[in-house]
Order: structure tokens, then C-alpha cells, then sequence
């Protein structure tokens, strides 16, 4: 099952793409109770799995220690019990929330006695492109499932088995209501051209998510005619204002930075008023040194405190996604602003202050898919959004801007009730 | 003026990147007021400069016709006062629109006291490249203007002089009301690799709107590295079912091809349900020959009335733009519907009935960005949606779906405000 003949590749994607298509068609218009049954039928088929799921995720941890992937990587990979509940969770938590299908986004009357209505419609057909972890079979699978749209699910080789454990436990799910299995397909090879011909099916793909590193990212980018929506970095900054509430700063900045190190909404970038810091870093550096995070300063951050090590020009555009921050002093709001948008990856970013002014400026200036006052960044998350689940974070500006969840994969058509009228020459 | 250097071409399209990057940035926060004052100030330089357009347009018209350009060709390129007048008035229209910017799209709050708002911001740098038509010019860079974008404009090469007294009349608004000439510029050059670096400036350029035929449409979807907004056919189907009142077919059939026959909302298929065909088509070919419209039908249809000549497959996939229907008879509901899916545009479909709930399933059923009930087809306009102006009718599913004016040209972010909030580990 997991190998194509390289000369087959081209027939096989086609006809994923033609089954994608025709489920998608029928997708549309599936009822929002069968698409939650077969959600909820999911889940309990991923708890009735959970042995074959973990004895192909076993295959595939004993093939990638083999190959000598790093720790991070095997993390990603595995599978547990736990794990494997949490998807089924997942899944259950996708059918609760609302169907953002056919909801009217507005209604209005013309003058002349058109009425003209706009409502969301399925976004068609989605592909996703993904590496190692698995439970993104689960969760992309349902979102699309959800917002009516059929999924090309094309995982990382490493996580092949297990994906295809997964997928199996989703389509019982989709077998028990009626609903075509092309409704979610997962691309039946770990050929790497399997990609290339993802992104120039344009037809039968209407738009591509990568879920990865910056190098499959930008590879996709690059090589794809099917409109993307891109996942990018998340170099993410707090600014600590001069009207900065030292006990918020502390607590925002510890949390922002070592809650979870590897998340796209992590902090890399502290920024402090230069009039306020030799009273709020040293019980900042305090935390974060106790955490075991690696300091990296400006000369004056550097000058400041022995444990700050010195920055380099490359540590104000890094996403370190590990336990080191950098850290340098600025003249200011202005300044503080201007470093955010010209360094920062328009993510996420965080003011604290107890300024309302600064902070509304803050919030209106800075160019960033979600911008804070008094909040941690690792809050950049479609379920602490009251979204439900995401299937990532947005960093493009058109379409879906910040956490995407099920509304996000709609697009809507407009719905025109008229009485016979003609439009004047 | 008019030509570069082959060699300098890179340079003038980053320094022409560079600088719309910089006035966007102004653009995101100049208030509506000054927005609005200088394109009053664009319209009332377009009407003092009114000779200065004429004769920059009397020497494209004159290379034109050397060129032995087609008559359609010749006559969208053909200014006169009363179509800079037009011009004018368009942007007096746009200043009188709201400001889509700011806007506050939704706000909720979370259990944890975090308040979320979405909030409208511009795109950023919008690049429209366009072919003969020099009044796009000033609608698509007002529009860009009125939405906080700075545009970098393309036009054709047969409309450069044209183009560029209309910009200067815009920049002069600009400059009287002190912002950043960067705000709307024209490529300085008609060489058409200008296109080509345009399709790259993924840094520079935010989203890119092609204008223009198919060639022009397709080249950029093919080759371009920054997202876009696509402008496809308008192969538009009127629908006349079985419940369908004679006088309304009557009327909208008219309407929908032959008030203008060469806009992307004009019919080019009518559908007749084969129970009604006998009762309805005789008046509708009486009226469509009187006005001069060459008839294509199936065979049932040809063979009703000598009128009609026999259609081949390709009609049905055929854009005429031009006056000529085609016309089929369909077996009821479903086949109208599947037909419309298959052989459509998805660009705008109408049908016509008096049966409520036949209306009401083609109105879902039927995928297009414009489904109408009893109206015509040419009724697919910003203008006539109430939407002020438009750039044009996207027909991608992503972002802007249907006409796009100054509100489809934003993007928004989310405004997080909090009171210290940590996320829980």
C-alpha cells in the first residue's frame, strides 16, 4: 500500500483529485447532523483503533530512529493512548461547534427591489501538505469534513503508517453516514513528487495549506499554481512600555516565552523602554534564567546583567522555537513599533502597559495578524479564540489572516432575489 | 518618459516597490477626511487637465490605429470629455462611500476576560495590471486609495499616454493633500518584462489584480509568485424552468444578453425547461432577432424555429462576449443545475420561475460567486450591489468572491486586549 509505480503517479493523483471533487460536490450540501454523526463516528472509530493505530506508529518510530531523526522530530511522531484520545476528543469538538455553511453573512435591499443576500459556501477542494506529526490526518480531516470541503491530505513520509491508521478510523466514520470516501483521501505514496503535482492541480484543487518548516513552506510558495495559505514564521515580540506593570510584565514575559518554546506563537523578542528597564529585567532575567533560557542582549541589556550574552544583527530576525530570547532596549513606542514591523514576521505581538493610550496605538499600528495588550502571545491559538480547533495560523493578508478554523475554510457566494427586474441600458 | 532601459528595469520596479511600501505604511493610517479630500482634489485636477488627457489619448489613438488595432479595442481606449468627466464623477463616488478601514468586523470576549476584536486593515500594495482600457487608471487606483493601498499600476501599451496624464491628475490630488506620491504609480515602462518582475515582487507586492482578456489572465495565474484576484470569464446561463412567467423570461432574457453583450455579466447559454420551450421561445427569438442576435441552438431548439442555427459543443463552453446565445432544452431542475455546474463560469446564473422552492434550490445549488432568482444577469456589478465602484467580478473562491470594491481590497487582524492574562501550561 505505500509504494506507486513512479509512471502510475500522474493516474493516481488525478483520480484522487476527480474523487475530491465529486465528494465535494456532494459535501456542499450534506445536511450539518451527517457531517457531525460522521465526525462522532470518527472519533469512535480512532477509540476502537487504537491498537492498529499505535502498532503503525510503532513501524514508523522504529524506521525513523533508524534513519537517526532528532528528538524533537520522534516527539512530533509518537503516538499514545492519550494521544490518540485526544484526537478522538478533537473530532467531538469539531461536531459541537458551529456549521459555518450556509450561515448569511448579510442581507440587504437595492433600491429597486433587489434583494441581495451573501452566504457562506464550501471553499471546494483543500490539499494539505504536512510533515511529521500525524494527528494532523485527525484534525485537518475534520475541519475540512466540517466546512464541507473534501481533503487531499499528503503527510510526511515519516508518519506515513500511522496516518494511514487514521485515516482509515475517519473514513469508517464517513462509511457510516453515506458519504463518499473521497471526502478525505490521503495521497498514497511517499514520493516527493506527489507535492509537485499537488500544486499545479489547479482544477481539482482550489487551495493548498502547508503544514511545516519554512523550507516546505517556501517551497510550496514558490512552485504552486493553487492559491496557498501560508502557515509562515512566528517571530513574535513583547514590549514592555514605560507605563508597564512590573508584576504583569514579569508573568506576561515568562509565559510568553517558556510556557511552550516550540509554537509559532512563542516570544523571541523582548523589547523594553529603556527608562523602565533597570527596574523590571532583573527579575525577568531572574525567571527566565531559573526556566533555563539562553539571554541574548543589546549592549545596554548585555551591560546591564552578567547573564545576558550579546546579540548579534541576525538574533532580531531569528524564530529561535527553543528557550533562548533576545532582548534590547528601545527609546520608546515609536521605536518599539517600528522595530516590531520592520523585524517581526507580522504574527503576534504584545504590549504591556498600564497606558491606555500607548497600548490603543500599539494595537492600531503594529501590522500583525493578532496584536495584544496585557496578554500572553502563546494565546495566538483558534481554540483560545473560542474558534474550536485551527489547523493553523495564517500569516498571509488575503482570505484567512491569523488562526484558521472551519469558518476560515468557507468561501461565500451572494443570492440574488429579484421579481422580474432589468437592468436600464 | 516613456521608456527605460532594458538594464535599468530592475532598479525602477524595487525603487517603485520600495516606495509603495513606504506610502502603504502611511496609507494604513491616514485618516478617512484626507483620504477622501484628495480624491476630490484627483477628480477636480482630472477636469482642469482634461486637454492634457485628450491629446495624450489622441497619440495612443493615432499609434493605435497605425497598429491596425481591432475597432472594440479602439473604442476602449477612445477618451473624450465626457468619459474623463465619468472618471471624475467615479471618484467623487468612491470619496462618498465609507471607509471600509477600522471597521469593527466582530468583537466577543473570552471566559478568561480576553476581549477579541477583528478589525478591517488595508492590504497593503495591490498591483493592477490591465490592458487597453485607460479609465482604469483612475477607478482602480481611487479604489485602492480609498481602501489605505498603495497601487503600483500596469497599463497597456496602447493606453500609456492616456494613463499617465490620468495619473498625473491623481498624484496632483495626492500632493495637494500631502501624501506620498507613492501612493498610486505606473510602471514607467512599456516593456512587457515589467510584468514579468512584477509576478515576483512577492516583498513588494501584496496581492496582484489582473484586468484584462484571457491570455493576460492566464499568464499571471500562471507565472505569478504573489497571491491573486483573479478575473475569469462570465459565461453566464439564464435558466427559464418550467413555472417560469412568459412576460419576466421574456424580458430578462432580453436584458441579460443584449444590453451590453461584451460585460463579463452578459448571458451567453439560455436553458429552457422542454415542457415550456413550444410557449416561450417564439417571442424570446423574436426579440433577440430584432435586436441583431445571432441564435445557436440543440436540435430541438433549431428544429422549432428556422431562425436558430444548429449549436455545436463547443457553445455551451463558448464566452461570445459578442451578440449570440445559445440555447438548449433541459429535462427540469437537476439538469439545469448540473449543466450550469459543468459548462458555467461560476460567474453569475439566473433563473426564472414563479415556483418559490425551485428558485430557492437553484439559488443554493447552482456554484457560482452570483446566483439570481427573476432578474437579469446583468445585474452582476458593484455598482448595482451597492458597493460603490469596482476593480471587477473575482471569480476565485478565496478572499473576494464576486464584485470587488474598497472593502473586498482589505485584510483585517485581531486587537487583543487583556488584563494580564497568562495561558495555562
Amino acid at each position: 500500500m505505500a509504494t506507486v509505480l513512479q509512471s502510475d503517479l500522474e493516474t493516481v493523483m488525478s483520480a484522487i483529485g476527480r474523487e475530491a471533487r465529486a465528494a465535494a460536490r456532494t459535501l456542499a450540501h450534506t445536511p450539518t447532523s451527517i457531517k457531525d454523526r460522521a465526525l462522532c463516528a470518527g472519533a469512535e472509530s480512532l477509540r476502537r483503533s487504537v491498537d492498529a493505530i499505535l502498532e503503525a506508529n510503532a513501524a514508523d518510530m522504529a524506521a525513523a530512529q533508524q534513519r537517526g531523526l532528532a528528538g524533537a522530530m520522534l516527539d512530533r511522531l509518537a503516538l499514545d493512548a492519550k494521544r490518540v484520545e485526544a484526537m478522538a476528543k478533537g473530532l467531538e469538538t469539531i461536531a459541537d461547534q458551529p456549521d459555518p455553511v450556509g450561515e448569511e453573512m448579510a442581507r440587504w435591499q437595492r433600491p429597486n427591489g433587489l434583494d441581495i443576500a451573501r452566504v457562506r459556501v464550501p471553499l471546494g477542494v483543500i490539499g494539505i501538505i504536512y510533515e511529521s506529526r500525524p494527528n494532523v490526518t485527525a484534525d485537518a480531516g475534520a475541519l475540512c469534513l466540517k466546512a464541507g470541503n473534501a481533503a487531499i491530505l499528503r503527510c510526511g513520509s515519516e508518519s506515513f503508517n500511522s496516518s494511514h491508521a487514521i485515516l482509515e478510523a475517519l473514513q469508517a466514520g464517513l462509511k457510516q453516514e453515506g458519504l463518499p470516501l473521497g471526502a478525505i483521501q490521503l495521497v498514497p505514496t511517499i514520493d516527493r513528487q506527489a507535492v509537485g503535482l499537488m500544486l499545479t492541480m489547479a482544477e481539482a484543487i482550489d487551495v493548498i495549506i502547508p503544514r511545516g518548516g519554512r523550507s516546505l513552506i517556501e517551497r510550496v510558495q514558490r512552485e504552486s499554481r493553487v492559491p496557498v495559505l501560508a502557515h509562515l514564521d512566528g517571530l513574535c515580540h513583547v514590549y514592555l512600555d514605560k507605563a508597564a506593570d512590573p508584576k504583569k510584565a514579569r508573568e506576561i514575559t515568562l509565559n510568553a516565552k517558556m510556557r511552550r518554546t516550540g509554537i509559532c506563537g512563542a516570544a523571541e523578542t523582548l523589547l523594553v523602554d529603556h527608562s523602565v528597564a533597570a527596574d523590571v529585567l532583573p527579575g525577568i532575567i531572574d525567571d527566565l534564567t531559573e526556566a533555563g533560557c539562553e539571554l541574548r542582549g543589546d549592549e545596554a541589556v548585555a551591560a546591564l546583567d552578567a547573564r545576558v550574552q550579546s546579540a548579534t544583527e541576525e538574533d532580531w530576525t531569528t524564530e529561535y522555537l527553543d528557550a533562548i530570547l533576545s532582548i534590547k532596549l528601545v527609546d520608546g513606542l515609536d521605536q518599539a513599533i517600528d522595530h516590531v514591523n520592520s523585524f517581526g514576521s507580522h504574527h503576534t505581538d504584545s504590549i504591556v502597559t498600564e497606558d491606555r493610550a500607548a497600548a490603543e496605538r500599539f494595537l492600531a499600528e503594529v501590522d500583525s495578524a493578532i496584536v495584544m495588550h496585557n496578554a500572553s502571545t502563546q494565546f495566538a491559538d483558534g481554540g483560545e479564540f473560542g474558534m474550536g480547533a485551527e489547523i493553523g495560523i495564517s500569516t498571509g493578508r488575503l482570505h484567512a489572516r491569523g488562526p484558521v478554523g472551519a469558518e476560515q475554510l468557507t468561501s461565500f457566494n451572494y443570492r440574488v432575489r429579484g421579481s422580474g427586474q432589468t437592468r436600464p441600458t
